[in-house]
């Protein structure tokens, strides 16, 4: 369990702005960084003390990367595991691979939380046309069909309400390996962001509420209003998952809130997360420093809100609102450097905070 | 008055950790940097976009380095005048080159000051050991002789105590032009940092009380402990100062309060200042956003404590105290990225909050 010093080295995969945003944590608390992103021109190789620019595929390239820090960490559970390993032969991994696996999987990864007492929605594996009908029986309509892998932000997901939809949903997937997923008739999209610290000691942030809109972040509010029955549920979930996977750094757990009160784990992402983003304005310690210093192996920061948040997503033409919120009173801009304001793209986000409520 | 958009660039003069907190603050606000120092291995090029590797005095590299950027700033005030003129012909120079030739030279600054209802000690202009004596003479003893320029934490300076001694003193500086500075008998050291936008409007932060030992600051305390007539003082001369320059960017006015309870300027910084870190932890909009709102031509953030803080300044060895920081709940530490904890280096600082005592 190696500590890293203050001037040593951090390297990043991936250097879109959670990178960014981890790279100025960093800097913030005396270190280097080095982001390893194809794109020469990404959010985070601009905040860095050095980018390189190779395919994530290139192992020799990773291996380069891996050699030149003191510790390795990912902004995306996209990095190819192959990719992870490589790096983790040469400085310490934080998460682990198998962090990465598990999530990078449907399947696998809601079979790995049933099997740690974290209950997710009923599933079923779909491998071919005649699966999807069938798994539909079994579940009943209406259910949600996904691809197994690289899925985000609602994309390669389709709601399906009948064996034929479901069918027609696998076949525009390219028939690629697919989980049907029950229909989970939620109150509330919650969400817990922990951390485990390399001496195994865990933190979880206070669970935030989630909305979205065509599977994207829109806004989050913290600390949720909701039961202590379900707070403390929801962070016995964030320990039980952290300590399975031996895991050091933040994870995020997104969940549903049954109408009974009930949670369920919609999936796990194992990295710092947009429904922490207003931890930055809000807390002691944000999740971006927390899983720096997890990755560091230096001791885990203060999760405690100091103040209550609304944090607001600016996507692709909202970032054009940049000026309004410029002059809104006491409200905290972070916009992530991006030139191009496509749509469904995450360009920034606004942190509106309050006094904490009482009781 | 032309504002800046996201993802342009702001260009620093000065790369020491001024200019690396500046650039972390514009990275959140979408700004890109690029810093112009003559260190390759500086704190804050390590943190931007470009680093500009040149002497200051070389003015075509400065030409070249404000030509690429939207508009230009500095993080220190020994910036050369020909350079910032020559940096405000391609790009705008916020502040401007008079603030910079104002705060260089002590009698200049004085003289300036006590010109827009500022008081100062009383000073004399010292050319000669003559002058010294006089000067000695006309002010009692104890004085403090200073040299005009290139003075920062306590360096160029002595206390005398008779006209032998100032002339002595004098002759130790090799003979450059000198002030003799009358003694102020100050209960306490305090600060303002405030703001001009370029629209003209004008925020203060709270006044901060303020612990030098040897000439270097060590700790910080806000909102201090003042009356609301010496708050409505210190407000009062930083906009006086503010205005006269037309000073677009952070100003910050070292104060000493007397035993009467009456302030008197002891010296401006045209710049982000050490006394204003406190700001990053306990106010809405930190004095380093502040600034960078400023130079881009943007409106003036919140500058409200929502928490009151002690800022304790991490200097040469105490740099090795960072794992106890790391480590105290609450505690927020930031490192500047130095490799070497020479004495008297600024290393770092921590901030340690708590709620704003009402009253």
């Amino acid at each position: 369990m190696s500590a890293l010093r203050p001037a040593d080295r951090i390297g990043i995969l991936g250097g879109g702005q959670l990178g960014r945003m981890l790279a100025l944590a960093a800097a913030r608390l005396g270190l280097d960084v080095v982001i390893f992103d194809p794109d020469p021109d990404c959010p985070a190789g601009r905040v860095a003390a050095q980018l390189v620019c190779a395919p994530y595929e290139d192992l020799a390239a990773v291996a380069r990367f891996a050699a030149s820090v003191q510790a390795v960490t990912f902004e995306f559970e996209n990095v190819p595991v192959a990719s992870a390993r490589e790096a983790a032969r040469h400085a310490p991994l934080r998460p682990g691979a198998q962090a990465l696996e598990t999530a990078q999987d449907r399947v696998t990864e809601k079979t790995f939380l049933n099997a740690h007492g974290a209950q997710t929605v009923a599933f079923r594996p779909v491998a071919s046309a005649q699966d999807a009908r069938d798994a539909m029986v079994a579940l009943g309509a209406p259910a949600i069909l996904k691809t197994r892998r690289f899925g985000y932000d609602g994309k390669g997901q389709a709601v399906v309400r009948s064996a034929d939809e479901a069918a027609a949903a696998f076949e525009r997937f390219q028939s690629r390996p697919a989980i049907l997923e029950a229909f989970a008739p939620f109150r509330r999209e919650l969400s817990i962001v922990a951390a485990r610290g390399a001496d195994g000691a865990v933190r979880a942030y206070p669970v935030s509420e989630n909305r979205h809109a065509d599977g994207i972040l829109r806004e989050s509010f913290a600390p949720a209003r909701i039961s202590a029955f379900a707070a403390a549920e929801a962070d016995r979930i964030a320990r039980a998952i952290l300590d399975a996977l031996d895991y050091v750094g933040v994870i995020a757990v997104e969940l549903f809130e049954l109408e009974d009160g009930s949670l369920r784990v919609n999936e796990i992402a194992p990295r710092v997360h947009n429904t922490g983003h207003w931890t930055m304005d809000a807390c002691a310690a944000c999740q971006f420093e927390q899983h720096v210093r997890a990755v560091a192996g230096w001791p885990l920061g203060d999760p405690s809100a100091l103040r209550s948040a609304r944090m607001i997503n600016l996507i692709g033409s909202e970032a054009g609102d940049w000026p309004r919120w410029l002059a809104e009173p006491g409200a905290n801009l972070h916009l992530y450097g991006k030139r191009e304001a496509r749509e469904g793209r995450k360009m920034g986000h606004v942190t509106l905070t309050g006094p904490l409520s009482r009781g």
